[in-house]
């Protein structure tokens, strides 16, 4: 039976953390709680404290010379060894996690760990702010408590009411629609100026039965992106858009981690990769570009977002990525490159085109794949948005399909 | 009987939003409708677009010519109006929104006026990425989807399963504590800084069988804090902590709005104010400070905080603004200043002592009171943390209380 996993530091939250314990037990959702507090303590843990910190490799006393960083960083590495357990175990219906600025650090080790499906809850007031590094991509829900989460009134006792019962409904609204059929389910990356292509691939999939489903990658949906494909979620994935990767390497806005382009291939779905947008790193508003960017080609995209152009040197380095990132796929793989260009700013007359930035790339791929590859580098004469280029995406992914 | 209200463009999410209404009347829970959509047409709404572009004084057709944004802002104050009457008429149990960036806007329009108490819903992508706009300061969740809001797919339909859930359990879940308990709670706000203040005064307002509700003055908190006071859920307030407006007049990172220190006069509620924390202005990383702070005094707070000390004409500055922000209050007000510090830093021997700064405050909130103002100006011989300090504070709100 799966139950919800409730992880926070009951040292210092111990109040507000057994309310919220007592309060899932009312609910018959009794939870399974994880001490992730330095302090220790017997809290009646399902796993305390001092089993936490010695499944990270320390007994309780051997944490303060780490300092407090260091200390909340074992605790959380602890925790996410016995969240992974847990879920091994088929054991986990939602993860909870409640406090302050520490639940959130540990709210955001632990709810990557669980897989996309299982509901992911964070109570805290860090929800009020830049929340990508709590997302993470992952299918999350936040409440933002008001007050802070310290000691009992009857506020703090409504919010967790609250959050007890959302925890409950989506523990068991879970079962209801099952988050994806992975037999026919094809993964894609979209960015405006790569909409024509996509909007082509979803056409030309639908018509052979297939859903597409589309990834925003802003950096967050990369990350979705990359979760739903390692886990298994699709049946192959078409990466039409890999501009996060630019923002990585070059210092945009929009990074979407290291973990960017290397699902498909551990996870061996097979693959379709398209340098979409290559052309451009995202940056912020036009008063605020680095100085080292200024000189570039620039277009603004909007009050908030300059797009400046990538050289043909940064994308030689974005194909050696690319190429190692992929590494030896367990599947069909294949790059295809649009030689026309890649994204609606680099098209012939448009302020980015620039052919000899495509051709980097390509040889950037090429130096960058061992030899005997299993990975097909294939250069295509059509722009990025070309129909016939979707159709190769398509195509590409689809003689493998066991279907 | 209190309803989920929906409110979302079903011009362009007819789909999405659709399968949001069917899913949450198939659980006993029929919402009341608001189309938003610039495009009307006809989706059975209760609040169709029509009559929502009436409500702000233009037909669907006078739409256009205010260009996009102009359009969406008509659309939006429509919603709100009608919104405040479901509001009035007690209609309203729990407020959802769901889409893409309009849904977002709208949320951020809407959820204001939604008491606190009452749940407010949002799912978006844009839930990722700087929430503070959305949440506001009050009782809000936010669910990430995945995926954008577009179309019908099992990805999103498994979410949208998820937001029904949760709203149908947080409208239930709502009756069972209530918010507040006005007659014997408190408000305070605080910072690190002024944190012994706030701990002695919450030790007296415990043994007088009162209940502190300590708002975090980051911004957000702020924000809560005005809108608890605002809708009368505290029997009296002590804003210890105003640094947010330093920010806010200042360019600091934490501003909380024009609302601040408005909400005591304006709702009658008694109150004591003291300039905590108003020696600093809160900016970010040592190395993106702007020029004009850096040869200021400044403390390095944490690697991403830099605290910047505000000057005697800046501390006039905010004296009369918080003179004028009070107005003509409707009960008890006092500004009791401790002429011996603002906070922790502000203290004798401390990085930013400087009585000049506190006295100019002092003078600043003298000249902003009109004649015979009922606001009382009190120079304390004290810091701002002495036991004493925090004795006058909760004795300036004690006596008017009804008990």
């Amino acid at each position: 039976m799966s139950r919800v996993v409730v992880a926070g530091t009951f040292d210092t939250k111990a109040e507000p953390l057994g309310l919220l314990v007592e309060k899932l037990r009312s609910l018959d959702a009794p939870p399974v709680t994880i001490d992730t507090g330095v302090f220790g303590g017997d809290h009646g843990c399902d796993h305390p404290a001092e089993a936490v910190a010695e499944t990270a490799g320390y007994s309780l006393e051997e944490l303060p010379p780490l300092g407090r960083a260091g200390a909340v960083s074992a605790m959380a590495t602890g925790a996410a060894r016995i969240l992974r357990q847990l879920v091994d175990g088929g054991a986990v219906g939602a993860l909870v996690c409640m406090g302050g600025s520490n639940a959130a650090a540990a709210f955001s080790v632990l709810a990557p760990i669980v897989p996309i499906g299982v509901p992911k809850i964070l109570m805290a007031t860090s929800v009020a702010g830049e929340t990508r590094a709590l997302v993470h991509g992952g299918d999350v829900t936040m409440l933002y408590p008001i007050l802070d989460i310290e000691g009992d009134n009857r506020i703090l006792r409504s919010m967790i009411s609250r959050l007890a019962h959302v925890s409950v409904a989506l523990l068991r609204a879970g079962g209801e629609h099952p988050v994806s059929a992975p037999e026919d389910s094809v993964a894609l990356t979209m960015y405006g100026v790569t909409n024509p292509c996509v909007a082509h691939c979803r056409e030309l999939l639908v018509d052979r039965g297939l859903e597409p489903l589309v990834f925003h990658a802003n950096g967050t949906g990369g990350r979705s992106f990359e979760s739903f494909v390692r886990q298994g979620l699709v049946a192959s994935a078409i990466d039409v858009t890999i501009s996060e990767l630019a923002d990585e390497l070059f210092g945009g806005l929009w990074p979407a981690g290291s973990g960017r382009l290397t699902g498909a291939s551990l996870s061996a779905v097979p693959q379709a990769i398209a340098p979409g947008a290559i052309d451009m790193i995202c940056l912020g508003p036009l008063a605020s570009l680095p100085e080292r960017f200024r000189s570039r080609r620039h277009v603004a995209h909007n009050d908030l977002v300059t797009l400046v152009r990538t050289t043909p040197e940064e994308n030689h380095r974005l194909g050696r990525t690319v190429a190692e990132r992929l590494g030896t796929p367990g599947a069909a793989t294949s790059v295809l490159v649009p030689m026309k260009g890649v994204s609606q700013l680099d098209i012939e007359g448009g302020a980015f085109h620039d052919p000899g930035s495509v051709e980097a790339f390509a040889e950037g791929v090429a130096s960058g794949l061992p030899p005997h590859s299993p990975v097909s580098l294939v250069r295509m004469d059509h722009h990025i948005n070309d129909r016939e280029f979707a159709e190769a995406l398509v195509a590409a992914v689809d003689p493998v399909r066991a279907r």
